[in-house]
């Protein structure tokens, strides 16, 4: 068992920088286009033997020291009784959003081993399989709120901050609902094997921090209270975009802060270096010749030195476009430029 | 002549904060409305009469303290030489991207006068008009490339990233082009009476900050340091979504940082108080109700004393859904609490 990655995780000396990617398990691998071929995306993410199976695959490919289970952070808002489709091209549709009191009352918050038991298999079945940790994962409780209000994804984000402003106690009762749901479903997660948990805020970035203190950042930290109480398991926060928001972050309750690719990994360090960090090289970054590649990634290795402790990551998911010996050299040359 | 916006601009104490909204000449207002729909976008942009009269509106209506020439970004751009479209509901479109050396070797860096005189003419007829400060703009050449290079909008930008990692001499060959094009451009607006000038690098936030150094803020200085040859009007530089970018963004040249609403406008003013700053509230504020929007608007000018100088802005351009009446609230607001 390679335990590298949760021992930074925790903030302990490991040999190498252990790495793994967003979206690692993606549409950049023919061996995920081609399980993905045979399927639509909800029943790919609906069978555990074909989640499975593409967690497995980049693991066993580029020797990530982390798997991610494969599944969307829509799934359990499916199984709050909401009607989830994704659009080829347009990504995940509501057919109807979320936008008043009588819509957040049908929401119900169900029971994750009884709505998404392939969630828990899918688990199950990795945990027998793989040599690396397995990390299991939600959307935020913020990030989650905004394809219920805006029906899908958004560029703006009109109907979300307009709930926010306008109907601040409707939009509290939505969010204490999934913040529930989101806190049951990781709790889950963990008892039936998942090593790490991290919690996706792929969305904060669009609020000023005023806003995300009040409206975000509550709920996240209601979640990581919970966790407490139950497991031990290393919990990841990444609150993309988030470089306004770090000192707020902070306060989440988690182990480690995930970045994204804007800010220097050097200033996140200092800002938050009672934390590890995860991040943070810019996915298009992938595309630089094979020199310029290495040279990127031992500045980024030297750069998020000195801290508590550092897992190498993309600063967003993994481009469908990447070619995967790309990812190779990446993986090859964390492990090799970050030993002592 | 009300000249408080010149004055902020330059560091000199005002009586008032003074406020102008980006994209005030637009489509929240039924006066504009009504002016578009006898003509395409372009077809607007290309008449001086019609520029004028939706420039004005938004001063008359609600007393905004400086005017923006309306125009668009990419206009110099449909002078270099390329076939600019806008389609409903998609923005900007470039059938032919700029994507190889003989597509860069086919701009020409035009004259502004003979290719644009509609702009200038525009401005001359404003100056006529207008009892505040007319403002000039254009984009930055980042920003500018990203549309030629990725045929329109996107959203990772991928194509751009590519050719900087990939080919930077291309992509320096490009940016040098459209830095001249620009740096004439905004030296043919000053003379035809712009009394201040804005630069938008709209997508600025996209880049990692040692890209945004190589491949973004040398054009921009290097813009700026030919208009002090040739003016002495204030100079403003608005790197959207630059939180991670602001100490660089010092390096600009400007005199004026712009923000957007992810900031808290105070510790921006911490990090570059040598500059006055302009913005920052989140568009979608303008949706709160009357007593929250003026509490939020007396906290951001609280937040933003101390500095060398503070002109109201939103973060980002004001949203057609907003109600014209929520602009009237929020600018009577700024001038009523910034009073001493």
């Amino acid at each position: 068992m390679n335990d590298t990655f949760l021992r930074a995780c925790r903030g302990e000396k490991t040999e190498y920088t252990p790495v793994w990617f967003m979206r690692q398990a993606g549409r950049y691998l023919p061996e995920y286009q081609k399980v993905r071929s045979k399927v639509t995306f909800l029943e790919l993410c609906h069978s555990p033997e074909l989640c499975t199976e593409v967690t497995l695959q980049p693991v066993d490919i580029f020797g990530f020291d982390a798997a991610i289970l494969f599944s969307d952070i829509l799934i359990p808002m499916e199984a709050m009784n909401l009607e989830l489709d994704f659009h080829e091209g347009k990504g995940p549709v509501f057919a109807r959003p979320v936008r008043d009191q009588q819509a957040v009352d049908a929401l119900v918050v169900p029971d994750p081993e009884e709505s998404m038991p392939f969630v828990m298999e899918t688990i199950r079945l990795l945990r027998r399989e793989l040599k690396v940790p397995l990390i299991g994962f939600s959307g935020a409780p913020f990030t989650l709120a905004t394809y219920l209000i805006e029906g899908g994804s958004s560029k703006v984000f009109l109907e979300t901050k307009k709930m926010m402003f306008q109907a601040p106690e409707m939009y509290d009762a939505l969010l204490r609902k999934i913040t529930t749901c989101t806190s049951l479903y990781l709790q889950a997660q963990a008892r039936a094997g998942a090593q790490a948990l991290q919690i996706f805020d792929s969305w904060a970035g669009v609020l000023a921090p005023c806003d995300y203190e009040r409206f975000a950042l509550p709920y996240v930290q209601s979640i990581i209270r919970d966790l407490r109480e139950v497991t031990d398991v290393p919990i990841i926060y990444f609150a993309n975009n988030g470089a306004t928001l770090i000192e707020l972050t902070r306060t989440a309750g988690a182990d480690v802060l995930g970045l994204d690719w804007r800010i220097n990994i050097k200033d996140a360090v200092r800002r938050v270096g009672d934390h590890a960090v995860q991040g943070n090289l810019d996915p298009v970054a992938l595309f630089l010749p094979k020199t310029d590649l290495e040279a990127r990634i031992k500045k980024l290795l030297d750069d998020a030195a000195g801290g508590r402790g550092h897992i190498f990551n993309l600063g967003h998911g993994i481009l469908p476009q990447t070619p995967p010996e790309q990812a190779r050299i990446a993986v090859d040359a964390v492990h090799r430029l970050s030993r002592g």
